[in-house]
């Protein structure tokens, strides 16, 4: 159910020819076409995308409010220019009309392709057919229909004790570095003001999808949407605030299960660094390192690697401190190797998901990130232009 | 001749057993054993290997002066501790028995696995070895001692109008933004003093090696060793200067080329920026991100995951500027695509070189990187510890 699993709202989702066969758009809304409150957190990237532009100028206007989220796949819609924020307004102002509500309520995201124009031809019709077809029973195609080398929908469901929090979302070529789109929509009929809804999303956000896609180097389109009809009442915000962190969790982990070439998974933990910033700065470093990727590729316990990485990171280092460990294991101490059980090391690697800390053994600064492998799989889909 | 050119160097290299087969160690020395003039430029690595530690100190101690450089591969001789200086030491006091000199005149280079001691039975017997060999017929042998996971070895002279000056050198898992090892040999006879010669090395690194290397990213062991005997006298400064940033251009170029797995060479100039700094910054983002080297290999003019790393490099940027050519082409001006000639730029992206201006639009600043592509052969030499 994801996204319609809590009262209130409807969706849907369709092929509508951006690409060759596969589903490529997607309409999310209430289902009275009245604005709820409505929260997002957006890319970083100065390069953003005029859907991001657009999308973050509607809510400002409004004050946290909408009605509705159009969205397209297959093509980003970004290096597009003037003519990109034309076709994001045409896609609000066609929903709008489509569904009756005001240009004002409709947020839109585009991920996919930069640098190519939006078949106009193919969308607006899609945008009539999306709102002919929105439904509560409409969330998997939704999710079907945000998706771009993305193997699986991913959808999660929270049912709170006086609430429903559902969402969905597309990742998979955002992996740490880089820069494909990752977007999630939630949706919830809690209450929540929008200042309090907003600084929940941002906190899930930072603490889940930002430390896949580790940070600075985000897409040019991710965006997350936060849509709350209010219907269910006040919820306990501690609980509220738990249940976002949980959707937005679950989603990370199906999005790096998704990503592009994965074959490893790694929960990358950096313990004792001088501060918490300088272990999210080498936990980044490590895990974005290309020789450590394919280490883990290779199921490799090249721990040097590793501490050549957070060396050379620009935080505190003293290699006399450092340890790491695989699988709990401790296999370097003091920048050395230390006598370990190799066999219980090599199992662990064999692992689809492996656990890794990196002690620094200078204060009580801590991280965790989520890395992924770097094997072949991954040049195959980003050599050419999918 | 390389390392061997200038009158009064002498080398050799040697199979000592540290590798299965390959030549595995290299001297450099002086003819006569007495200490000359000697400059380094070290990895910027916290994580820096005992071999580092100990030569940054004899220099330090000797006001920049040695007679030899004992350097061996296969083995980083990092990640070692304490047993790692005493190994280093040992290096150093051997070469200095075997040829008669101080061992505060020997200076020592590892490059090879981090994490494992040094097999000092091998290693102490081909000491004795490489002394024994000594001539200035040496330096073929010398270049092939250094390699690790080289092809070929890298070598480079220039004949100045009063002074000859030599270098060979190491790479191919340095490639930005990874942190295997580089090291660089050069030799002359000009008469330059420590500070004047220091800062000539530094100069023409920066302008260099650390074009491809990118910078911070740097390895356990990087290295770069200038020794000058003074026996041609005092050069001409400019000229100097210019010989040694030619030998080292000379050796980043066959560095690049040789490198993991390349199959794309990418100048990336970044113009228009509103510093140098900040050109550097986007130069580095853009040359280093994984979705960009993927596009490289592909041969795809992907314009878009330029910006977007530029966009999201912390550096001032606005789309609405931005222009990006590739061979001389623009193909997007105010970050949207122009119409231009797509056969011309197709064939520029088969070469094995490449040219790309990315024109920000804003200032004056520039900076000038080589980039690699990403490819299957990367991660084929890098997943398992060879």
């Amino acid at each position: 159910m994801s996204v319609t699993a809590a009262p209130g709202f409807v969706a849907s989702g369709i092929h509508a020819g951006i690409k060759r066969r596969r589903h490529d758009m997607a309409l999310i809304a209430t289902d009275d076409a009245r604005p709820v409150t409505a929260v997002a957190v957006f890319t970083q990237n100065k390069f953003f995308a005029p859907p991001v532009g657009v999308s973050r100028r509607k809510l400002a206007e409004s004050g946290g409010r909408a009605a509705a989220v159009i969205v397209n796949s297959g093509n980003a819609n970004a290096g597009t220019g003037l003519q990109g924020y034309a076709d994001a307004e045409a896609m609000c102002e066609a929903t709008a009309e489509a569904i009756g509500c005001a240009t004002g309520d409709v947020l839109v995201c585009s991920t996919g392709i930069i640098g190519n124009l939006l078949p106009m031809d193919k969308v607006l019709p899609g945008v009539s057919k999306l709102a002919q077809t929105l439904s509560a029973e409409g969330s998997e195609a939704a999710a079907k229909g945000i998706l771009t080398t993305d193997h699986v929908p991913k959808e999660a469901v929270v049912k709170g004790s006086t609430f429903t929090l559902g969402g969905m979302a597309k990742g998979c070529g955002m992996i740490a570095p880089n820069m494909a789109t990752m977007l999630a929509f939630l949706t919830t009929d809690a209450d929540v003001p929008a200042d309090e809804l907003q600084a929940i999303l941002r906190d899930a956000a930072d603490r889940t999808f930002n430390t896949l896609n580790v940070d600075g180097a985000t897409s040019t389109n991710d965006t997350v949407i936060l849509l709350a009809n209010g219907r269910a009442g006040r919820p306990d915000m501690a609980e509220f605030a738990g249940a976002v962190h949980k959707v937005c969790e679950d989603l990370t982990w199906q999005m790096a299960r998704d990503a592009e070439g994965v074959t490893k998974m790694v929960t990358l933990r950096v313990t004792g660094a001088a501060s918490d910033a300088e272990a999210r700065t080498a936990a980044k470093s490590i895990a974005e390192n290309n020789l450590v990727k394919c280490s883990w590729y290779g199921s490799d316990p090249y721990w040097g690697r590793l501490l050549a990485a957070a060396g050379s990171a620009g935080i505190d280092f003293d290699p006399e401190r450092a340890a790491v460990a695989y699988g709990g294991i401790t296999v370097s101490k003091a920048g050395a190797p230390v006598a370990h059980d190799v066999a219980a090391v090599a199992e662990h690697m064999k692992n689809e998901r492996i656990d890794i800390e990196v002690a620094l053994g200078l204060g009580t600064g801590a991280a965790q990130v989520i890395g992924i492998d770097l094997g072949p799989g991954y040049i195959k889909e980003n050599s050419v232009t999918s």
